[in-house]
């Protein structure tokens, strides 16, 4: 059965490759990119996902998203990490076709769960701003999506901590607010964090070998990649990148590559921890305890790396293919 | 060389236990008590260590502390865990004689530093709202105090996140804005945390032989654990308890028992994370990094626990031998 799924993005390198395995994997109906400040900033994020709509003659509606936090000052698009364009090296064309729907991303949210019930995935790469705009809209929404799979975070297993500071990941450090809010919720999240994302690994060899099978799309893919990995090498010191928003594509299609712990996950939004993820996994009880009144969310904490890598593959050179 | 130390306590069945120890060991002169809520308010911690120096004819001045913390509002005593007078089932006289010194604990702590620059070792083992009084009223002390060693705090280190709440330690937790004042200030701190505290245990049994081998020393040992095991045989399901503060002061005798990491360490103070001690431990570069302008400090994240236990049982049997 086709998973239905709304895609939340800031694209973003490493989003470019997870729309396209969204569009590529045949148990995939992409129906809607929702765009959202983060890697870049709302302009560009919305102009991109319209370019991989035109170039690659994606179905899925788009939808802008919001500009800034809910609460804290904006902290500015990745450039360093995505480039100006924020797809590397690769120029976007200034004049795009289409345009985005005249909804704000969280009313588009909201209309196609309302029209859908139980049938839609969230599935964020983003900060999530636009998931907790839709949550405090509608709270009705909780009962009417299928699950939220969120690609954000770090919760300190296998010593992954933070990537844009020593104890916080990107996406939640942009908006630990609504991050708190979207976890706090009753409604199913699934959260593959640094935990997980950071033991995949796309290698330079990996990306040459895609370009050679996958057709235009491996070559596209390769030309965006490349100043993503002269970060990598650069500032982490890997001939590598981390496979961080295609794994949460790869969650929805095949759950079983991860390994998840379930408990009540929480955010702290301010001081030294800005950002940090933390969750109450065991079962014991505290004196002082504000966790038990919250959902139980699933926190990725192992992955079948070897396998979501030849999933990803698989899936792109098919789709080359098809493209072709 | 005997080492001169100010113990910062909240007396407390562990505390009694390490005030018990400093004043056992021939390599520490125990100088000072100066009292803190915490365990008991601090009226009852203020009582509790004038009954000790009574008992035991200390010859450590009592200094009285801080009744709340800087911040946050009172999390009030831990009568759950330390009984209705801090000793657990053993009733404290209504009269004692003694009296504290007329200056707050805050003020002593200057005095005291400044009398012998570089000769005395703060050790805490309860809320840190004295040390943070100090710091804010004479922030030259960072430079006359030899050393600050802390028992408090948990690092994520075989699991020990907290015992108060999923992620904090009870010291901590009394009062965050203290501790992060302690840690971020520019003096040598040494936190020995439930990372290493919750790795050594005063069994039953242990405690048994020593109420057998220490005489009345081990007996009021014995007498005041009776409660503490209690409670963790109810609520934690040990036949023994942690060794919290006893391990503060095993650290000053031998810090040999220790490994410690190095790095700048911070607290979070306000929301579901309240209390939680993070420390940045990894060279790494972040694109945002506030911790790097920060004092790094020692964190215990092992501890050879048999010595500390065989430590303990030696001094106290020693100190039960002169006493009788």
């Amino acid at each position: 059965m086709t998973k239905k799924i709304i895609l939340d993005t800031d694209p973003g390198i490493d989003d470019v490759m997870a729309i396209l395995f969204a569009e590529a994997h045949p148990e995939i109906e992409l129906k809607a990119i929702t765009t959202i400040y983060g890697n870049v900033t709302i302009e560009g994020a919305t102009h991109n996902a319209l370019y991989l709509k035109q170039k690659y003659q994606l179905q899925a509606d788009v939808a802008q998203g919001a500009s800034k936090p809910i609460v804290r000052p904006p902290v500015g698009p990745t450039v360093v990490v995505h480039g100006e364009s924020g797809f590397g090296d690769v120029e976007v064309p200034a004049e795009v076709e289409g345009e985005a729907d005249a909804r704000p991303a969280y009313q588009y949210i909201i209309d196609a769960v309302k029209a859908e019930p139980k049938e839609i995935t969230l599935v964020a790469i983003g900060p999530l701003t636009n998931l907790a705009l839709a949550l405090q809209a509608e709270p009705e929404i909780v009962n009417l999506v299928k699950e939220v799979v969120i690609m954000g975070g770090a919760f300190g297993v296998n010593d992954h901590r933070g990537n844009v500071t020593p104890y916080a990941e990107a996406n939640i450090h942009d908006d630990p607010h609504a991050a708190d809010i979207v976890f706090s919720a009753s409604w199913p999240v699934v959260i593959i964090g640094l935990d997980v994302t950071e033991q995949s690994f796309f290698t330079g060899d990996y990306l040459d070998k895609l370009r050679v099978d996958a057709g235009e799309v491996g070559q596209f893919i390769w030309d965006v990649s490349r100043f993503y990995l002269k970060f990598y090498k650069e500032k982490v010191g890997l001939d590598a990148c981390h496979v961080h928003d295609p794994s949460a594509i790869a969650y929805v299609i095949e759950p079983e590559l991860f390994t998840l712990r379930e408990g009540p996950v929480r955010v702290v939004t301010d001081g030294p921890a800005e950002g940090m993820t933390i969750q109450k996994f065991d079962g014991r009880k505290y004196l002082h305890d504000e966790w038990e009144k919250h959902t139980p969310q699933r926190v990725g904490v192992a992955v079948k790396d070897a396998e979501l890598l030849e999933i990803y593959r698989q899936s792109i050179i098919d789709y080359g293919q098809k493209m072709s």
